[in-house]
């Protein structure tokens, strides 16, 4: 391998990331090392500063800098709508999307019995207390559209049934996607839920 | 996005990584900073003592983190063997096959008249400077299969000729490999040079 043990560790430690593999973290490492004074050096400082100020927002767990994350201190965002999410990177792709203009509610996974995750785990009981404290008129169920998903969406639907209005992302046919390589549970998803021209 | 710029900046910044995308940075720094104790803020440390400490080797050109590297500065290793390869990772994938035993020499590129990249800038003076101070009996090129690497080879083997043993690096099937998956050139390559059992 390499001359010296802290590059090594480096390698391995980068070859753990979701994404890159043994091959991929010598390149990328490989890459910072010759460009360390304009790379290497500033991603250490970036990684530190993100290691110490990074934080799950106390009320809807996004990720952020700061207590209380920019979009459940925007009063702009207070429109009574909550998207919740399972995870932060789902709230990030919403976020992308642009589309939506009210909070968030991060649950940081779904309900499973095998691996003993309840409710409580899942700032369930938080998205209820906010539904009573906050002036929440709608909540949008955005969980992915797994079993797991599906079941988290159904139980967090039967505690909140008859106090707010509930909807679910539509499913159909992705934009740009081509009936030939979707799979038959989405054609037959979307041919249900048609819609008059 | 993400709620703040220290995080976004970080994801730029992975996502310029060879290997990774936009997609794939952001899982990798969302990853990071679920485990910000135990992932991230080590990580920084050591991106930061690599770009300290890292540096070429004055002799071979191997990324190490002293003057000269563990490899050239290790007497059993001088066994009048240097092995040219185009790039550090090249050294250091010769040097996991565990096979050679001798010393490398590391050129930083191909020779390539459109990209103004002539033998100076290629550490071949000091290539031929290394076989005249150090016993050097053999010189292995073991440049990449390529256009640009095989004409690097043969520039090399002119400058060198009747001053060592020049040898490349053995062509034909690989270990593992099907004749159906090869290329027409490897295949004929290894057909010319088969060998008797």
């Amino acid at each position: 391998m390499s001359s010296t043990r802290d590059i090594d560790a480096l390698i391995d430690m980068m070859a753990r990331l979701p994404g890159l593999g043994p091959r991929s973290a010598r390149r990328a490492v490989l890459h910072l090392i010759r460009k360390r004074a304009l790379l290497l050096s500033p991603l250490a400082k970036l990684m530190q500063t993100v290691a110490d100020t990074a934080r799950e927002c106390a009320t809807c767990g996004n990720i952020g800098t700061t207590e209380i994350c920019d979009i459940c201190t925007n009063a702009k965002r207070a429109n009574g709508q909550i998207c919740v999410v399972e995870d932060v990177a789902d709230l990030w792709a919403m976020e992308r999307g642009q589309a939506f203009k009210g909070r968030y509610h991060v649950l940081g996974g779904t309900l499973s019995a095998l691996d003993q995750v309840g409710p409580e785990v899942l700032r369930i009981p938080a998205l209820l207390a906010r539904v009573d404290s906050e002036a929440i008129t709608e909540v949008i169920l955005a969980l992915n559209a797994t079993v797991e998903g599906q079941t988290t969406a159904h139980y967090i639907a039967d505690q909140l049934d008859g106090r707010v209005t509930l909807t679910s992302l539509a499913q159909g046919v992705p934009i740009g996607g081509e009936l030939d390589y979707l799979d038959d549970g989405t054609i037959s998803a979307a041919l249900s839920a048609r819609k008059r021209l």
